[in-house]
């Protein structure tokens, strides 16, 4: 059931969206906190209009994941997890010339008892 | 207050996005938990690039509903209102042939200390 | 680290992203809850598809505000927090005529232990 929403920059040109998602859920999935590989669900989201700060003169963009779980995970296994993709994060985000790049995850408890889930 | 957030995969074509949340705002507002019918807002988000696992042979979607509420719901009353979204996305959401189509409803508490709310 | 995400609705025409977003940063910097203004990324997302509440003959649209910031503020200051940014969305956003526009604002706590963050 893990979602992963990963929002970036549009200022990031060349953006690997699908060579990332791949290689997230390749980690995620090598934590062992994914009971089936076909529950985890990624996703890329475009983020056209962003104001990074208040120096207008800087040159900026982010990269966020949000990794949503059911509770129960141990806070050394979302440690784990977060440190799973902020290292892909990393490795594939592209640093344009003379910009700051901030990388970012947060790794939030869904409520098991309220959640729901079928299939079609 | 509740903010209803419907993320679906752009491979569920001619996803009827209008009548499903007509149908989610009637399903909700019966439920008894919200206030006032206009407290209820509603939204569609159309995901374009997405991975779900790890077998890209496999042709899956996915239709995913975060409903966001004042904290203070007992578990029934979240179980009952998640149950209610589900029975929905399960009615509309399009079942391409072949396709796993992963349906899920997650219900987040908001702090009500420091919720804004205001109208013009 | 705080993360603001603005959604509105796109029946609020010459809705005022950029300025919306310096003036949403000028106050949130300005509460002294930001340890670095660079780490404030706010962003924008319209949406176009969209249900408020259950009568098709209201002219409704909203604008919502989701500022995510890691644990550990009192109560006091994330109150402070939700009404500074409520304050600059009254300010800001456009009010067509014969519509009623809902503006609310959620604080949510992220995991500290559980945050990644780094730079390119």
């Amino acid at each position: 059931m893990p979602h992963l929403v990963i929002e970036y920059t549009s200022n990031l040109e060349n953006f690997p969206e699908a060579h990332l998602l791949d290689a997230l859920n390749a980690a995620v999935i090598a934590s062992g906190q994914v009971q089936n590989e076909q529950d985890l669900k990624s996703r890329t989201v475009r983020t056209e209009q962003f104001v990074i700060g208040a120096d207008p003169t800087a040159l900026r963009g982010f990269v966020h994941a949000e990794l949503r779980l059911l509770a129960g995970r141990t806070p050394e296994a979302k440690r784990d997890l977060s440190d799973r993709i902020g290292a892909v994060l990393r490795e594939f985000t592209p640093h344009p010339e003379g910009m700051l790049v901030q990388l970012s995850v947060d790794i939030v408890d869904m409520d098991r008892g309220a959640y729901y889930k079928g299939t079609l």
